[in-house]
């Protein structure tokens, strides 16, 4: 097992996900931790023209393809910066990993989930987060955040809204019952996000030092 | 089962397929047959996007990586050209299928065949050829033609001699034993083996009219 701790960063654009992402970095940085905050998909050389291709496109292919590009993104990822830095001993934040795929392809293109899971095993080689955070807001949030904000736009997430209410709906099944997942209200104000997903990792970091 | 018929082309670049499948494909026309003639990578728009992504970075890209981008290609390209084409009767002709992904990034790339396969299985969602042709070429020949023509070069065929000899050692094992391959000596005159390859078509087609 790799010396480092993988933590993902999971919900529907405009929930304050990378936001609070680069504030718990900041904070972790500042009291001493290694930390590598990183994304998919983009977060390569390769996986940035990947990533292109898969936004403009986003209307046109077929929901194979953009599963298939997805964790061929996902397989530079996790081979070329996840994994490194995990073997550094950093923790690693990435906004968004596998269950992106499991909730955006898989219950929102209603892929088959089994095939959905073949395809995350190949790219990811098994590695799973050691934290998983979902960052879980109501859709007219999240709709009137991204407008706000007047962030990139997420083709995925312009899509229908019954598309994105089977991708929360996906998140939210993910995130039951599994002990590696913590779900924040990301209803709440930017500041006290960030310090709901600083207060996960830290407790999460100490469990695992206790556990061993 | 598609009323059409797939014909799949594999070898090494400079064994000739490409110049055999234009021949093959205007001779069954002047015949009457309605024939699509089309490629792996890049035989649709994204594919294209994907078969110039792969090349340019075919030097530095995890072998996963690879095996992912090859088979978006492939999802794509059996979702709206090869199932469209066949469900309208055509014979398809395609330079390049998945046994070039089981050659080229599993013997040749030496990534896990059941891996390949897995990813494979995903793109084509199950669709085999029914007949699929090796252009056996020895190393040498493949070479000297590539430099002769001038051809586009395929990043994967500039890689190393023993990456080829592994790609060439993996066709055989995948023609060997398989009754819906037929193995052409593509030493032979671009004229006799574009015949051979007609011929190996004509008989599979009579074959399965007369098992019906």
């Amino acid at each position: 097992m790799a010396p480092g701790f993988l933590v993902a960063l999971e919900g529907l654009d405009g929930s304050g996900k990378s936001t609070a992402a680069r504030s718990v970095a900041t904070r972790l940085r500042s009291e001493g931790w290694a930390v590598t905050l990183t994304r998919e998909p983009g977060g390569t050389e390769v996986g940035a023209a990947i990533r292109s291709l898969i936004f403009a496109n986003a209307e046109t292919m077929s929901a194979t393809t953009e599963l298939l590009l997805m964790c061929a993104d996902r397989a530079e990822h996790v081979r070329s910066v996840i994994g490194p830095a995990l073997e550094n001993g950093d923790i690693v934040i990435t906004d968004r990993f596998f269950a992106s795929t499991i909730a955006y392809q898989g219950y929102g293109g209603r892929l088959d989930l089994e095939t959905v899971d073949g395809a995350i095993r190949i790219a990811t080689g098994g590695l799973t987060p050691d934290l998983t955070i979902l960052f879980d807001v109501d859709l007219d949030t999240a709709h009137s955040r991204r407008a706000v904000t007047g962030q990139e736009v997420n083709a995925l997430d312009t899509r229908r809204e019954d598309f994105r209410v089977r991708v929360r709906d996906g998140y939210q099944a993910l995130a039951s019952g599994s002990p590696d997942w913590v779900t924040i209200d990301a209803g709440a104000p930017p500041e006290s996000v960030a310090d709901s997903a600083y207060t996960a990792i830290l407790t999460a970091l100490e469990l695992r030092r206790s556990s061993r």
